[in-house]
């Protein structure tokens, strides 16, 4: 056995205390985003009434390669940061590979997922600007449960519209974020125009994330005082940056493990997790210093970069956000029941897109039985239960390490287990059942203009 | 801010290699288990029909100080372990105590808890011996997760009994079990003389962990290869040696940093947990080379330290093992419905039991909306979300605390957090809504013979 450890954790002084933009490294910049009032790029002052006002610095911020993070976003995630970067002997040994298989865990934290990065920054700066309170939507909730936590931890108040049929099937998840002292609102609800209207033409619907993000937007709008904001936990730059510190500390970690990568495997949905996971790297390989293979993993039942188009779309259903120019299924598309909640979107990050689009990185997808045939051979051998979204990348990665085998080739393999599963067992169970079935949307399904 | 960092992990070269056995430093040996049968001490005969040869060893062992950990258990410690010791600067300043406060987390791993410890040890035994099974039982599912955890890694087959209303009540749980191959029964059931009788008397039963300890047991004899050995998660001598390894653990991350306990607290059900966090700290103590106070918290429904006998009972309700000289408060004895089922037990480890009538530790008890109370505000502050088990430790060192910030006294105080509680939201659910009521027995209720 090797003397590189099961786990490595970086000693607190060894954690990043920047986030590194990728944008600032990028020579082709990804496309701004579109006011689609004017078709002009958006300006400063067509972000602020939504989002804070220092995250829309950060969003339009194509320069700077590195940002500092504000010290109480470092004390708070010196709570449960830094992450372990974990040498899966087992995995290795089960697969019996010449490759080394690494994987960078976030589940650490009881949010059970990497939302948690972005989340205490999006709290910070709210509470900085002296706001009283954000919004938010959350579908399957671990994105409500990361902001409600840093809701808690910098005393900003944080209501949460939850899409109905979470709220209503996972009231686990509702009572975590209610512990954390957070609002959690079914949606459609009558506190706003957009939840009365659904409800109006749909009295019995079970909600959509598009609603949810409609009602939590206008609530924000809405506040008389305008002292209230939206924040939002993928997609957007701003969320790739303050992701960047997975990434950053796995480089921190390999560079003293003396190791470098020649393949990273992520799962993505929104691509907040692969982008802030790949970021250190991908800066390298912008700069011709590095020719590390970088796979992004995707469900096939919504497979943006892999069948999607590069064009510029509607960030949401309902088609009031700004246009990014991403890989899209179309603003239209409606995933299928796929379990991988976090990755039910239909675009993808700007930022990654026109990564993609440049050749930068290369991208698969899998169905969820395959999926989840890796995540609980995953589970049984390296302990940990993954998350529907992450095992994805177990998958990707096994597929990498599999590869290495047939070739004799001794690779190093990094990838990130984003979070747990607990909250999907019912899924595993189905799956376990043989309940479980795929779907592959046709061509005519997808790229609906 | 102290140069203490919040999170201390050891290297792995630095984890403990053997477990500790208090017993060994003892002067005064706790009582032997007596044979209900003959009223004489149990020999090794009497026990492996149920337990591993080896397992028996370690609980009849009363002389050698230290264990040597197999190796191949070292390897499973590796996947999950060293666990954090976690400074709580948040939560001193909250108090604004004068006191430093550490705790030990035991719940960064799937089954959530400090039982993993134990499970992959008698899980290695088994495996060791040649058995091609082994039996136990589960109530709110913590011990029944970490077993089959453990039965995967080393390929040993696990069948749970369980609780019935857990197993309907709490279907997620028994998936977690499922993905790890466990086999899981609702208890009771009709596959034992055990589960049948009670099934023909009692048709509509929702089971009791006293059936299942039955069940569970007969299951493991009545194999008629005899090669199946019953497994239990507390209680045993065995179980606080292999839950040493916590308390080894933060000893060797204090004494990294140059701290010095004061006061020790942990919560106490059968007392694994704290007979693991206290080991090498009482030692020292038996030494005479300490006098650190050591502090067992306990629900107020179920005080066996505070409120028990100190005498010979049976340690299950159906009057079917070995007597053990303990604080009890009577075999019969039905704990009221507290939320931290963990600590629902009306018996305690004979060797904190005599540890506690010698005076080398102190014991209190908390109401479970105290405790409930202590959780939230630690969740909110810390970000974890506690197990209501652990929560008792949390008020407990919550309360020392503020006796050390009365007294001005600057004093170092280290508790077991010993699990998370993301299967316990009903509970928070009913604590938040105001739901949750509090039972303290009756005398005529307890000691019952």
């Amino acid at each position: 056995m090797s003397e590189i450890p099961y786990k490595t954790y970086l000693h607190e002084s060894e954690m990043p205390k920047a986030w590194l933009n990728i944008k600032g490294f990028m020579k082709n910049k990804p496309e701004p985003l579109l006011n689609p009032a004017t078709m002009k790029p958006c300006t400063k002052e067509d972000l602020t009434p939504v989002f804070c006002d220092k995250l829309v610095d950060q969003e339009l911020n194509v320069t700077d390669k590195y940002i500092d993070i504000p010290k109480p976003i470092l004390d708070f995630y010196k709570l449960y940061r830094p992450s372990p970067l974990v040498r899966a002997y087992g995995l290795e040994k089960a697969l019996d590979t010449p490759a080394e298989i690494y994987y960078k865990f976030e589940g650490n934290n009881t949010s059970g997922s990497h939302k948690l990065n972005s989340a205490a920054a999006q709290i910070y700066y709210a509470k900085e600007q002296g706001l009283k309170a954000v919004t938010t939507e959350t579908g399957a909730g671990q994105w409500g449960t990361a902001l409600a936590m840093a809701g808690a931890a910098f005393d900003m108040p944080v209501k949460v519209y939850m899409v109905k049929v979470s709220y209503e099937q996972k009231p686990f998840r509702r009572n975590v974020m209610n512990v954390y002292g957070a609002q959690v609102v079914a949606s459609p609800s009558d506190t706003t125009n957009a939840g009365r209207k659904i409800l109006a033409e749909h009295p019995g619907t079970n909600g959509s994330l598009g609603c949810a993000i409609s009602e939590a937007v206008e609530a924000a709008l809405c506040d008389p005082e305008h002292n209230t904001r939206y924040v939002l936990g993928s997609v957007l730059d701003q969320v790739l940056l303050h992701q960047s510190v997975i990434g950053l500390e796995t480089k921190a970690a390999l560079d003293k493990l003396g190791v470098k990568p020649d393949i990273i495997v992520g799962c993505a949905g929104g691509g907040s997790n692969l982008g802030g996971l790949i970021s250190p790297f991908m800066a390298e390989k912008l700069e011709g210093k590095s020719d590390v293979r970088i796979i992004a993993v995707e469900p096939a039942s919504c497979p943006s970069f892999t069948r999607g188009q590069y064009r510029y779309d509607f960030c949401d259903t309902a088609k009031t956000t700004p246009l990014a120019k991403m890989y899209t299924l179309g603003c239209d598309f409606i995933p299928s029941a796929n379990h991988a909640g976090g990755l039910r979107y239909h675009g993808m990050s700007p930022v990654l897109s026109k990564l993609y689009d440049d050749k930068y990185m290369e991208a698969k997808s899998y169905t969820q039985t395959e999926v989840f045939d890796a995540a609980i051979k995953f589970a049984r051998i390296e302990g940990t239960l993954p998350a529907p979204e992450s095992s994805h990348a177990i998958k990707g990665a096994i597929d990498a390490a599999l590869e290495c085998k047939a070739k004799g080739e001794k690779k190093i393999i990094v990838f990130g287990l984003t979070g747990t599963g607990y909250f999907d067992m019912k899924a595993y169970d189905e799956f376990l059942g043989g309940r479980m079935s795929d779907y592959i949307p046709t061509d005519a399904e997808i790229n609906i203009k």
